[in-house]
């Protein structure tokens, strides 16, 4: 996210954060309300727009005041810990070609929140160790890379990839950091900031499934919650690979789960290879979002990319009211296997996982049938997750199979 | 540097490279000719001009033909492991700004070589490890970069800070990783593309000293072969401190020095604290470079930016021409420092340290006079450390107090 001009990755949980899993999160070093660092950067500009989703600039590099500039740094955080273990058990170098997609997509998808879908330029800043990671893996984010960027310009999205920097610091990083930074210039008139008001519905796109422009199933997991997913999934076994997590970590909470990468994960009848779940790259949702934000702009109250935060991750754009989701998406395999694995609390699973949904867009009744139809073209299911009520303070209220839940 | 699209840092020596220490900088993980990850490369669009210091993009955010965009992204490298060590013993944090400061200089005196000065936005990318780097550290990194933004904006520098990100990946970064991605715009007409050539003059501006802009002495030691070095000079009692280091290291390359960080370094008569010498943010060449290049455009013959390669980084950038360097500064206190203490031999000393200017210019007798007046009006040394031949390939040679070196 980059509502804060510097985003606060892993913080998944907001600053009410008071359950038992504090001090497992504390031991996994992924850290609850970050309170440090929203400390540490207090009094940095918050740019033009407080509610938007992205920091927005004015339009310092083309000096015209009708434009405004944007530049957005994310990673693929630990997911790439995931991505090593597994290609040291398969081999597999297309695993790479995956974790590029997710650097690309944790950026550019924060970035279609604000409306932003074209004259975009990205840099990648990689930093592996030598030792562990040879060049054929940067080969293999390059080839990530350049494929997407040909795949979303295919669908009309215009992105430029401007190279970046391999660095070996070997004594730095354990195994490989990937990151991504986009620039993006915007005309003002098409930007969007949020402006949710109560009486507003609020349509879930899914995480989950297989897009038209998706090779094959997506299982939804993105890249948040990938710490506490892969200690809480994995064997006790794979704490042999010490160079896949911090030696700071308690023993107790080092993979602490029951399954192997190449294991099954069944559920409703149907069988999934568990490292194909976890990872599974990050859905975007540019097409689809750049078809619908280009005819509906004026309709348009929110769009929120459920990243760290997830389902309460809405709070942080809001005045005071009541965001209402209580009909959110069947619980898919993937966080089901989390789910069945995890340590975390049902109401703390919400906080950490996107849980079936990963991008939402709140506006009225017309505009939420026209980006459902629009959805179905891409393949992508779509359905009115719930609304927004008065209230007197921000707070997300969850009504699901796994119970009823107030964040506040 | 950013003459490929993919910057290759740590990449400090030649393809031709062989000699006794290859074995040692392989067990450091700092890679000798890179051959993996310029084999990853290879395919890559290598902008506009390719014999510009940084990749020329078309201006695709602005649409306007008379134009060019740059994205540039660097990072501090494993200086932050250093940092950490020193902060450690001395719970200094104002250690962490100069860090910030050697993240910064690395991308803008990148883009300060084809004449981009203004127009730039730039983006943090902080992957800590929160066991050991609390929220204090990250304050005092973002202190860093706004102390010197706004340092340069006193000199008629105009970059502006677009926040970034900061990410707890303990299970990635061993203490801390700071990277930086700049994102600038320039006139085509005020580019500055090397074209060396026979004949012309080059102008070395000193890496060390204290110029207008500086606080304290610099000792130019920037931010490449800081790995090599901290082994190096540094006393076997800090592999203790086993999070600074890759556990992949051999165990006889780790710190093999001499000294401690609180020590003190005598050389003739002076003495300097080794934390500081090799602490010593990396200066930049902005303001300087800005003023002569506005008005001296058509006799640069090429801004060479002495990074990774050093002394001999030039040899990516020129045809079949001779290099000469017999007139370099005396060896300052911290490459005679790391000289004394180093594995490295002298030929290989220039390819990874700049061993007193960090930055060169290529020029006519004319200009190089206005450029060293200019020099001394920011107090910062300047003098012709070498001309430019006719020859059969492209080589460097150095006629130094330590020897005479060719590099083909």
């Amino acid at each position: 996210m980059c509502f804060y001009p510097y985003n606060l990755v892993a913080a998944s949980v907001p600053f009410t954060f008071d359950c038992i899993m504090s001090k497992r999160y504390q031991s996994l070093g992924v850290s609850a309300g970050k309170e440090d660092v929203h400390h540490a950067i207090r009094n940095l500009d918050k740019g033009l727009f407080e509610k938007a989703f992205c920091k927005v600039l004015p339009d310092f590099t083309g000096f015209d005041s009708s434009y405004v500039n944007f530049i957005h740094a994310d990673t693929a955080g630990t997911k790439t810990s995931l991505a090593y273990l597994d290609w040291k058990e398969t081999n597999d170098f297309s695993i790479w070609e995956r974790i590029a997609q997710d650097a690309l997509v944790m950026n550019l998808d924060d970035l279609a929140c604000v409306g932003c879908f074209d004259n975009i330029i990205i840099s990648s800043t990689i930093g592996r160790n030598k030792h562990l990671i040879p060049g054929k893996v940067i080969e293999h984010l390059i080839q990530g890379t350049e494929n997407f960027v040909s795949k979303m310009n295919e669908f009309g999205i215009q992105i430029h990839s401007g190279g970046g920097e391999t660095a070996d610091v070997g004594d730095i990083v354990r195994t490989i950091d990937v990151g991504i930074t986009a620039f993006g210039r915007l005309q003002k008139q098409n930007l969007v900031i949020n402006k949710i008001e109560a009486g507003d519905l609020i349509v879930g796109l899914a995480s989950f499934g297989q897009s038209i422009y998706e090779s094959a199933y997506n299982s939804g997991i993105g890249s948040n919650g990938l710490t506490a997913a892969r200690h809480d999934v994995l064997d006790k076994a794979y704490a042999n690979t010490e160079e896949s997590y911090a030696p700071q970590t308690l023993k107790e909470y080092i993979y602490t789960g029951s399954f192997h990468l190449s294991d099954q994960f069944v559920t409703n009848g149907q069988s999934y290879r568990v490292g194909d779940l976890l990872l599974s790259p990050t859905r975007t949702y540019l097409p689809l979002l750049k078809s619908f934000v280009m005819n509906n702009l004026n309709t348009i109250h929110g769009i929120i990319h459920c990243t760290g935060g997830a389902q309460t991750k809405v709070k942080k754009f809001i005045e005071p009211l009541r965001i209402v989701k209580n009909n959110l998406f069947q619980i898919p395999p993937v966080f089901e296997l989390i789910r069945t694995q995890s340590l975390c609390s049902p109401q703390e699973l919400y906080e950490v996982y996107n849980m079936g949904h990963r991008m939402e867009v709140y506006t009225n009744t017309e505009s939420a049938d026209v980006l459902m139809k629009l959805a179905a073209d891409y393949n992508i299911e779509a359905k009115i997750i719930g609304h927004v009520e008065k209230a007197k303070q921000p707070e997300v209220l969850i009504q699901s199979e796994l119970g009823e839940f107030l964040y506040i």
